[in-house]
């Protein structure tokens, strides 16, 4: 039986600690179990999770962390047991690379809230050999093949990348709520999260409303396709707004209070929030009475992922990028802290 | 034209200030306009916020307050042009008088979420000639025919006053969120209204499990319905049950953090927030990631509190009351303060 095939030598970038910033760093990924798949790592996305995971922000890395879960890339070699991808085949990984697959969760699809723990991509301990995951700022990667997604003839690799974390995570909330023809949808925070947040609602035909704090962000909302623009700072204008909107996505990636967004809400309006906003201030549970729900969602499942990628495709979505080298990612991460990128960064693994 | 017919004099129990306490008060109700109905007043159940508004508490009390919004009588004159109801029909009021009808809320059958605001049945402003509404806890009431419900025969009268708040506010949740056979709910908070939860989630064919911080109310739980009950101060009992609930019914009347009982949630599952909480100390919205659902509910539209009045008739179920004489109502809400009810007062006004 030759499941256990040799390693494989990998190069990749680190951090060491939370001070490091990324560095070169050689690795070894495991042999191809029977139900894995070797990829040839083309493009990775840069997700603020890699910045924050890299630092320690969360106060769960395990040195040295090599991040990255937005994966594009070419299936090299495939273990034996292998069904669903062979050599040559475009694929990428998402958020998670395993997860029990026979809890409740998993048996429905949500493998992202496996009841056992879903493995993450990077920082994440492998439930074979308790191993730390390497993620994809790396030359190559090994992954159980139900977690390999397929990439659409139409999708060009760079452009894929975000998709697998950007992309479901705006994907799967706005399914889940049934937006479509007519809905009113309003996005908070226009980011890596809330630029694929207005593409994904305005295909799915919904009225997409972009807030934001100033005027700034009014061109670039309209030229990514949002039909309205709203600027929360103007009170008159947010009262004549209040309980209009179906859903409004908060992407929002810091601390902030989200009662505003509420007040927004038709009865039965939604606020999903998707960003890692963390404590929120102390609300006002009177706003919630008129049936304005607020809830929050996580990536996606495989096969949501997989209809989110042949979405995309089909739609003629993607994400606006600006490719870097390898060797970039550092001031990568130092112009997103800034908010300074349109509206994700993607490493072209040639440059490795 | 005899729409306007003379007035009626009243009598009732009122506070004059927020610490007047309540005390016999004589005031008029305005004469028939053509879709009236004059309703003479046999019992009206004393809800939290009755005492909250005679105290001025929330800061919106007009003095004189004639608080009770939880109202039963007879039809004892109609406007020439009502055709819902006659003269000695067993009627029934809740919380509100009167709304635009006109707007998509109201047309949806949401009267209470009035986009041009609902009249309270007390401390309300009268839509016509803008004076103050004034509630149950008198002899007689007039309103417009459409939000006067029908007592079912079988319902007896004192028991048919709580559900027109506290039976109406959790219905209407356990309704929305299509809680059924097979539907796991939790019930945090076991007074008047969480009571009625427990029957009515027991009626609808759930699994129903009373949430209490200590052993106290297991058997009260028990004997309402509840198959189950769990103390939220045992941290391994909560960590059991975490996930396995598709419904948290929060009727907990003073602020806390909701934190806890949406770990009892599954995926998709809600806790419907129903109490007077104020503002909910901050929040992890990290908890809120695996779609888990923070929703309120404000009591129930027209006709979905017909609908509650009806299906309890139907199921038998009715809340456990103590029915006092209207002398006695300030004791009453001195042991409402102390929680010493179980669980609703009724005021049978055959005693003003």
């Amino acid at each position: 039986m030759a499941s256990q095939t040799n390693e494989y030598p990998a190069k990749g970038y680190a951090a060491t600690s939370p001070d490091s910033g990324m560095a070169p760093f050689s690795f070894t990924r495991r042999g191809l179990r029977p139900d894995d798949v070797l990829i040839d790592i083309s493009h990775c996305g840069i997700c603020h999770s890699d910045l924050h995971t890299a630092r320690n922000d969360w106060g769960r890395t395990t040195y040295p962390v090599v991040p990255g879960h937005e994966i594009v890339g070419t299936v090299a070699a495939v273990g034996e047991g292998v069904t669903r991808h062979a050599v040559g085949d475009r694929v990428a990984i998402g958020c998670m690379v395993d997860a029990c697959m026979e809890c409740d969760h998993c048996k429905a699809d949500l493998e992202q809230y496996c009841r056992n723990g879903m493995t993450g991509t990077y920082n994440g301990k492998d439930r074979q050999d308790g191993s730390i995951t390497y993620g994809g700022y790396s030359d190559k990667i090994v992954c159980r093949e139900e977690f390999v997604l397929k990439v659409p003839e139409t999708l060009p690799s760079d452009l894929a990348a975000p998709l697998l974390c950007a992309g479901i995570t705006t994907y799967s909330p706005l399914r889940q709520w049934k937006i479509g023809p007519g809905s009113k949808v309003a996005v908070a925070g226009l980011g890596g999260l809330g630029h694929m947040g207005v593409k994904l609602a305005v295909a799915m035909g919904a009225h997409v409303t972009v807030l934001s704090r100033s005027e700034d962000k009014r061109a670039d909302a309209l030229a990514l396709g949002a039909q309205d623009f709203l600027i929360t700072t103007d009170k008159d204008a947010m009262r004549a707004a209040a309980g209009r909107f179906d859903m409004v996505l908060n992407t929002i990636p810091v601390r902030h209070d989200v009662a505003p967004y509420l007040l927004l809400l038709k009865v039965d309006g939604v606020q999903v929030i998707v960003g890692m906003i963390e404590k929120m201030p102390e609300l006002h549970t009177g706003i919630l009475l008129g049936r304005k729900i607020l809830t929050g969602s996580g990536i996606g499942g495989l096969a949501e992922t997989q209809e989110m990628l042949d979405f995309c495709a089909e739609h003629g979505i993607a994400p606006e990028i600006e490719t870097i080298r390898m060797e970039e990612v550092n001031t990568a991460y130092d112009r997103m802290e800034a908010s300074d990128v349109k509206y994700r960064f993607v490493i072209d693994m040639a440059t490795l």
